[in-house]
């Protein structure tokens, strides 16, 4: 948090139908509905997270991802960042207060990898879902599916990574935490990261620009992911692969596609980071133990099925 | 144990290099190593096993199975059971006192399906490795590796899975926890068990003989199964498939090779039997689900990598 | 099973108040409700649980065990069984079928301890609760509170421990799977088994005859355990100890008490046991970590709080 | 981190006989051995941690703490806090580089609570221990005992909060992410993070200055809970309380004591804190509960056993 940004605030994602959406991501992953708005628009969120929402869902001919947004300390450091990206040279637009349901003005910009990211200050705050703030329980009794904690983090692939971190990391005061080097020195993956998690936000190189591989959500413990597989089963929901361990973050995931084909991973676990880190680096011939710890060898889909 | 067949006892498996073989059964997944006999074999237990030892393993130029034994409930069973293998006209075979270091005599006879099969009353019975019967501690400080805990049982593939099913169930007390069934009601799976465990030997349908497909291990927990996948990455060792749950059995699993080309699981859970239970059926066209919970679908090996 | 004694098969508990204590069972254990039959009675079972019912619920002025019953392979092990008892001195009465619904005939018998068994041969069954017998998920998702997965065995406190474990032993064919020894020889603990579990009923030495310490109930993990210990506290019931493992069978467990007063644990975990295994021995000076693996000492509530 | 102080660093603590403080650290709790230095301090650490050391024993006549430190992002950040804590009328003693092994230059201060905390920019950094920052596997296989991952914080009492959590706040940049208030509003516990924990240190309201009551350890899983309550059994160490839950924070614990009575807690999980997080709020008439979830009261010890 050098630069006052402080964590993933929302993602909006395009899906074909909403309601087909709205079954998977509030029924099978849990998240909490919140509210539809005037555009049709579903909000949701996980149960630990304090804001009024983290996901928001949006009608489309095409999935993908429309935007992902960090929220930053205060309006005081949005305006400051505000000022940073226009002299870094990045075209902003203002997005006001209210365009999303109960968020205050968002900042948008294009990163090189050509991927749409939002700053904002505001938000509403309601609480953690079910326990709130006073005396609260351990956990809701009426949670479902998977029962995702919070949104966590986004992979996306595009072409000028480099472009992207350097954006991130003298703006926005990102750090890079992992990276996948290969042979002679290009970073074909890396992990960037404004907190102790071992990645906020994700790349990997890829020649189109702006493409999509997964938004993820976070899950308690291993046997949640083992109970995540089970529900991706009992619901004829497509299974990417997992149960298993990345080696980058040492996270333990499972992967599968919303009915759009959008991908989503349910993780647990992961590495701390703390900026003083020095980043960890993967040859790119051992890519395939760094992204599957396990089967040590990718399948052809984690590099082809985007949105 | 309708007949007095209580468990599986022991398997010895065939391995190309003996110390290889030790390295991966003991160092990797932490099977005790009770002794050498002077045939050369090497004996192993599971540390919460009470008997002498489990596995065997012996030298050869072909990986696969030798035998595997159960142990009945004392001599006066043994006797009985000679008799009714005689009586079914199964051919038995003598082995004396001995032959194996620390275990009583034995009576092998060769199922329909081409295995090789033993029975025995007694073993040498030191009792749980480090922990014993007086005030025992929970676990022994010193397991390494996957600390598997017991030879849990073995699927074998052969080709007459009702005369060996029969042989089973009417000698020696078995039960059909678990089939699958093919639309004209042809037995193509049968998850065989003579305790609780939802089988203590399982057999798949298979053209040929006397084919060994693992040998399965148990572990206490999911935990367990993600640490030995781990283990499994950490020591370049061959991995088949998983964690992942089976449907069969509902068990959390993992399978891989030994150095040999043996396949072996280590596993946790599973459903829990009673000989008033019937069996529980899957159609062979859920045969992925049944096999792999969460892909739903065989990998090639499945079904083709056998010893 | 060297008798044809397969399991537990059901409790009888006499709660205050029939409402609070199906909200306790049902709610909190999440024990499925089956049915009430024309006595007001109560059935319920474990979601695992083929049988009909193994929990029923009789509401009276003073809480405690009715009965503890195990179900036997089939009639012809209960009539050998009958004349066993006969034979042995002890009084058997005939309960017809149908006086629990669903039940078939019952032979009740009072052992030396003074509690109130029974032995039965027929239950209907209609097999796991939301899954079946036919391509089965792994779990039904309509589980509730701490998803107990089957009524596992009771305590029993009593006088004349040596007369119940010989007829136990002689007649149903149980074995000691592990006991409390005084410096002087005398067992004051004995758990006893008929199954590969290390414990399908168990008793401790205490002056009167014929008390319930607790009825206790199987669950998969120990993260249940902890989410059992969450419920406990969020519903504001009474807890007695835990989480914590026994050292006697290993298990990990809570304990806590129903609105009646009726202890239950809730527990995972355990070793296992078969008819060969020599009887695990604790010395009475060792009982607190017998009991109470972590803390070594005994609450006073363990040993004077029953019904 | 919003005035640059990032993580708790090190604790000292003084220990009646170091050899057998090494052997319940390092055996027991499973902390790396680093090194002894000259005045015969023995310096250790999680595996996790990438500076060289996190505890650092000190052999005395008189149990406690010394100092607890917290490093900051660099030397830079160091001078600002330094000129800060004079500001603000703190005296600042110098402590110079080297005076602990491979440990750079320390500002140490007295909180108004009475005890010594330090701040210091560089520590020699070798690292995750036995796997590195370069293809690094999941974890190292050569820990032992609780494998405790990472020293985590500390709980101090003393009596002015209110002076050290404006200390804290104002300087230091820490924020209140859970409080225990007395019907009056008085603020009788104060849990204060700089980063994504629910604590990186706390306090409790007491009469005395300067009193420690207990040193916590990272451990990743509830299983590592129950095998350190285990592992404490086995060891003969002098247990608190637990395995379970806080109300404060979530965090799944268990507490016992060194072998010269200073306490430890071991404990995994713990909600995730961001700066714009209304503090939570405890009733201090809920403190058992807040302290201890599942029993809902204090024992005696958790308020008076402090060194």
């Amino acid at each position: 948090m050098r630069k006052g940004v402080m964590r993933p605030g929302h993602v909006q994602l395009r899906v074909l139908n909403i309601q087909d959406a709205l079954a998977h991501y509030r029924d099978l992953l849990g998240l909490i509905e919140v509210e539809t708005d005037a555009l049709g628009r579903v909000y949701l969120k996980g149960w630990t997270e304090v804001d009024k929402f983290s996901v928001v869902l949006r009608e489309s001919d095409t999935p993908g991802m429309d935007f992902m947004a960090f929220k930053v300390l205060n309006e005081a450091t949005l305006d400051r960042l505000h000022q940073d990206l226009l002299g870094y040279g990045v075209a902003v637009e203002d997005i006001p207060a209210g365009e999303l349901n109960g968020c205050g003005r968002r900042l948008r910009f294009v990163a090189p990898t050509g991927h749409q990211f939002e700053l904002f200050a505001e938000k509403e705050q309601p609480g953690r879902y079910g326990v709130g703030n006073h005396n609260p329980e351990a956990w809701p009794r009426d949670l479902t599916g998977m029962k995702a904690q919070r949104f966590d983090h986004c992979l996306l692939y595009g072409d000028d990574l480099d472009g992207t971190f350097a954006l991130f990391k003298d703006v926005l005061g990102f750090d890079l935490c992992e990276q996948v080097l290969t042979p002679d020195g290009e970073r074909v993956a890396q992990f960037l990261t404004v907190s102790m998690k071992s990645h906020d936000v994700a790349f990997i190189k890829h020649a189109e620009k702006n493409k999509f591989h997964h938004a993820s959500f976070f899950l308690e413990t291993w046997e949640d992911v083992l109970r995540a597989g089970d529900l991706i089963s009992m619901t004829d929901t497509a299974i990417d692969i997992g149960p298993t361990r990345h080696g980058i973050t040492h996270g333990q995931t499972i992967y599968f596609f919303d009915p759009s084909g959008n991908r989503n991973e349910v993780f647990c676990g992961g590495d701390s980071f703390y900026p003083d880190h020095a980043p960890i680096t993967w040859d790119a011939d051992k890519l395939g133990k760094a992204i599957f710890y396990h089967d040590r060898q990718l399948n052809e889909r984690f590099l082809t099925a985007l949105t």
